[in-house]
């Protein structure tokens, strides 16, 4: 097995204006001094466990091999739900097993199913573990032992099943493709479910290897579509957000790889007044 | 005496908006390039010495032994209140001397009076100190040459009067025990200064070593007690929150020892009106 | 050339709820997992390139020399706008040739104009750059390249043409000095672009080495002087905040060397209804 990396990143609903993330970086750092500890973000909504799903994936593919990440969005605390370790070919996770790593599990081969355990060896924990705070008394604390090299056999069990939330799935007919907004960020920019090869397949029905913005130019003239958002309607996919005048809506592939509505220099969520879960429609003609 | 750690952690009512958080760390690092910086918050309320002092407390004890603490909540900053550094066994504190300390100093034992200093030698300091931002030129830099093995000796004159606030203390008759609201939350969770030995010894008369939660799940049937808080009444302690429903009020010890008044998935805080300082009282049946 | 060193600041207007900076930090420590990475604030508003300015110049001179600065706030992203690196003196900045470098720019001397280059070989990008992420794409990569000892002549090309904000700047006549506010803190401080030395300059005709506060106690007698902002008159310069009652409205030197607009324990932005831009005027008698 991989030997995990001195860098553990953080990912909770704790906001920063409470103890509880200092606390959490005080365990850490008492187990490992070395521990090289990075905020991913503390102001996931509380108990959004989607939202917290969306982030950690986005960010654990730019992080080095075998990084730790520490998840606490975590609703069942104290009750019979399980805490886990997730090892996949990238990173290892540490959360409560209740659906936060939804969409890192999508990219993962079902065949090659991650090695997880269920933590159950007190030896890694704090002394005394609360039913309120396990991101001190559980997720912390395991984290540093990992980094400083216990393995997962050395802290729990293996399980199979992993919690998993009912994630919405783009959809493609002959002539519509359906997603929904995934995640609105705090520039208003609402991104979609819709793939930049999945938008490249419905318009082109192609999955060759041109990109989708080289198709687009090459057909500019013969292909129409119509991407459908609430009342608004967009006819254009832009390459960049400042191809717009300042306040106009726009769509583009944003920097998920995504389908993405913003506003140019405006607040595109604001404006709309669309929310996580709203659907997109993309329509060609015949 | 213990050596400091280079781990340095800040707590300041600066926010993080701002460029003085960014100023403090650079003053730091450009004399201990290898210190390790841990934000606790910079989001206390500002000039709130009560909410930092809860803080530090809260924090301190997880961290390191030696690990040294700025905080910065200093509303006399430029005018003769003191700079000091105190070391506990646990740590070391920089920060002005008014009260930010009151809980830290509440668990040291009086006969044995943590050192502290009164700083005043100009070696250690930014070359020009201003009235306005001791952050920069006195806490940070006193730290970084704490952290490079500068003695307290070197850096100031011991003292001995340490400010302490007024806090709030429970307290207990024969069938009432009176407390207060000492932290809410961004949960909402209302934090209480009723410990949870101290409901134990008004429950059940007794400071022996089972827990407060054998006795309950002992006394189960026998004990009859209530909690109310502004016009709440609460009759049962829960072990988790997740005990209860969503959105139910309920009272559970939190992850501080403290009792505390929480809404499953909801905002207590919110939801009750409360805030610091309201009073908390748990009556038993005689 | 002075070579970089491993620490790498970031100042950014992405926020800190979404993960977008979690994965600059990803970038920079898969390329150097020795970085040392420092948060000066993401909480530039959106899109205001003088607010960057204005902190990035106010932080950069406290860190040690060769520290690289990252800052992102790029409403041109994606357009023909160019990624530079520019070498001061004191430090590399990372960004894009915008105008966030306005003021570090003013500290320069004009005939030794620092070094800076285009950014154009694709080797120290990421693999793929897309038209919205250059924080991820560009300036994480390129600064952990530098920090690593990649050199400015192997990532880009000499360029000479900076672009820079039309920066408001304090006039002086014979009996009137007028500045302009240039920042509001979250503490609700009005920071003007008055410099502690042109007001001695102004007040007193003199540039010797006293200083304002030195030439203030000795002609307490002689010199009056009026401060207004709005509709607000203030007669003398506080040398703390605390010297005022709490609540009063005060002028002050700050801790940046600026002349400051203050309520002692309140929020002067909010009171007295002004913001960046607004003028501040210094009349003296005859």
């Amino acid at each position: 097995m991989e030997k995990p990396s001195p860098i553990i990143t953080l990912t909770t609903d704790f906001g920063t204006s409470d103890v509880y993330v200092g606390v959490m970086k005080g365990v850490i750092l008492n187990i490992n001094p070395d521990a090289q500890i990075v905020d991913i973000t503390h102001d996931i909504p509380p108990q959004d466990i989607h939202e917290a799903a969306f982030t950690i994936h986005a960010a654990q593919r730019y992080f080095p091999k075998g990084t730790i990440h520490i998840i606490v969005v975590d609703p069942g605390v104290g009750s019979n739900r399980q805490t886990i370790v997730c090892h996949t070919d990238n990173a290892f996770f540490v959360c409560p097993n209740n659906g936060v790593l939804s969409y890192v599990l999508q990219d993962v081969e079902t065949e090659n199913n991650p090695d997880t355990i269920a933590i159950d060896n007190p030896t890694y924990l704090m002394p005394k573990v609360s039913n309120t705070f396990h991101g001190r008394d559980i997720f912390a604390p395991i984290a540093a032992h990992l980094s400083l090299g216990v393995t997962m056999k050395e802290i729990g069990t293996p399980i199979h099943d992993l919690i998993s939330l009912p994630l919405h799935t783009a959809s493609i007919s002959d002539y519509t493709l359906t997603g929904q907004i995934i995640k609105v960020d705090s520039f208003g920019n609402m991104i979609t479910n819709i793939s930049e090869e999945m938008l490249g397949l419905f318009l082109f029905s192609s999955t060759h290897n041109k990109t989708l913005e080289d198709e687009l130019s090459k057909h500019a003239n013969t292909i129409n579509f119509e991407i459908r958002i609430g009342i608004t309607c967009i006819n254009k996919l832009n390459s960049s957000y400042a191809e717009s005048e300042a306040g106009v809506t726009l769509a583009i592939i944003g920097s998920f790889g995504l389908l993405e509505i913003a506003v140019n220099m405006g607040n595109a969520g604001a404006r709309l007044g669309l929310k996580v879960g709203d659907t997109v429609v993309v329509t060609k003609d015949a």
